[in-house]
């Protein structure tokens, strides 16, 4: 083909529908565009890899009363109306899900009051999977939490602090709930001296669990609700894919709902690394 | 206060309870851990500001059918066991939302089955507020992707690509549907047109409109929920704070719900500059 004939040719191309916004770039943004090419996501975001910490929420997923807590019901159907639609029926403390101060206090703060800020934060993950193996009531202490400050440095401003037990391995059998013959469940969670020592030591905005519970299963009392919460922090419960996580380095990204004056509810939550 | 006085009073403060992490980290991290203190969030994220793109859900807020989609029923109160908790009930297309290919097709992916990568993209802002504000039924047409393209470069792979037509500034008004006599809406939207040129010419993976819906408000057919939904792309209905954000640089996180089989639901959506 001649260089004219090149030219026709590339011009016609461009004239086509499917060159028109290849053709846009090219002719007026030049080079910068050309060079710009498609950009991987995870270049464009900063980071190299997003991990999903959320499960499938379905009608049978485990609760901590063990009662259902996630209806839906079929409102429009694609055979029938051209669209399908459901109407969602659900506990807010279901599921891979929110606790907000407001959760544990008279008037703190509801999950759509939560700072932004304190949503997209350093995740700090302390593993505590061979006591929890050993041990279904093992906790979280504060001794936990001095071996990780030990080891990675200090825990940074808004940090979330997780749990890692390896109970979301469990997910999908009895042992997830762990319940006795008398109801009581056995499950680890964060020993309420720990969240003390956040509380006191650091500016952490958030711890996780990858259990049922921010307080261990068979705690009398929810002392670590207790302690936790109303000092205007949040928890996340039922948290998955913690062991794909480094200990730090990893960025959350909680997607906590905004239905106002909500006590919590389930959330879509990412890691950034 | 001797040397040997204050080594000593720093000793006593690090055994401290107050200073317990603060010790761990010095005594054994050394100077790295020293160096890090305490990293701000934007840092730790490697990006400079997270933008909430999700309006507050309640029960007033506006629909595209008209009637309230949001109710909440009190199941424990503060007051009364100490803890707060609220059962929720949702219509899955209400407020900030987002719309699977299965709410408008046969057997397209549900809402959990969203894939990750395709949640954590590039954000392209095409500003129609010009053209929305003359007219509400005016829509995002070829024309404006192009124009876009040109003074921005190519659509990245995996982008969401958002019209900005200005709508958020009505919500809590009546022009946010915009209803006139007969009950027809009269709001900005995608033209299908535009959608097909991103399914043609681009790996967009999702568009966003601030108003009720991808379609205009006078659409009669949905043209572009038909267009762009069963081509297993997703949708972000009602997005909030467009305005606030670059034409093109932002990440979007999309924090679809992930509820088994759900054709869409409240997110909480983020842009991270």
């Amino acid at each position: 083909m001649c260089d004219a004939c090149v030219l026709e040719s590339v011009k016609q191309r461009m004239l086509s529908r499917r060159g028109l916004l290849r053709a846009a770039a090219v002719a007026t943004a030049g080079l910068a565009a050309a060079n710009m090419g498609i950009a991987p996501a995870a270049l464009a975001a900063g980071h190299g890899s997003v991990t999903d910490l959320t499960h499938e929420l379905h009608e049978d997923f485990p609760t901590f009363f063990g009662q259902q807590q996630f209806f839906r019901e079929q409102k429009f159907k694609y055979s029938e109306h051209k669209f399908n639609l459901f109407e969602l029926r659900v506990n807010e403390h279901t599921g891979t899900h929110v606790d907000a101060p407001l959760h544990f206090s008279a008037d703190g703060l509801s999950v759509a009051e939560l700072p932004v800020e304190k949503l997209v934060v350093p995740l700090c993950v302390v593993d505590i999977r061979e006591k929890a193996a050993a041990d279904p009531d093992a906790q979280l202490t504060p001794d936990d939490i001095k071996a990780w400050v030990a080891a990675n440095g200090e825990i940074p401003e808004n940090a979330c602090v997780a749990m890692l037990s390896g109970w979301a391995d469990h997910l999908g059998t009895d042992k997830f709930r762990n319940a006795d013959a008398a109801g009581k469940l056995h499950f680890p969670g964060f020993h309420a001296e720990a969240a003390k020592l956040l509380i006191e030591e650091t500016k952490a905005a958030g711890i996780a669990v990858d259990t049922l519970s921010l307080d261990h299963g068979a705690s009398p009392d929810f002392a670590t609700h207790h302690a936790w919460l109303p000092e205007g922090r949040w928890g996340l419960e039922a948290a998955a894919n913690l062991d794909k996580l480094p200990a730090k380095g990893a960025t959350i990204v909680l997607g906590a709902p905004k239905h106002r004056g909500g006590t919590g509810g389930p959330a879509r939550v990412f890691a950034l690394v």
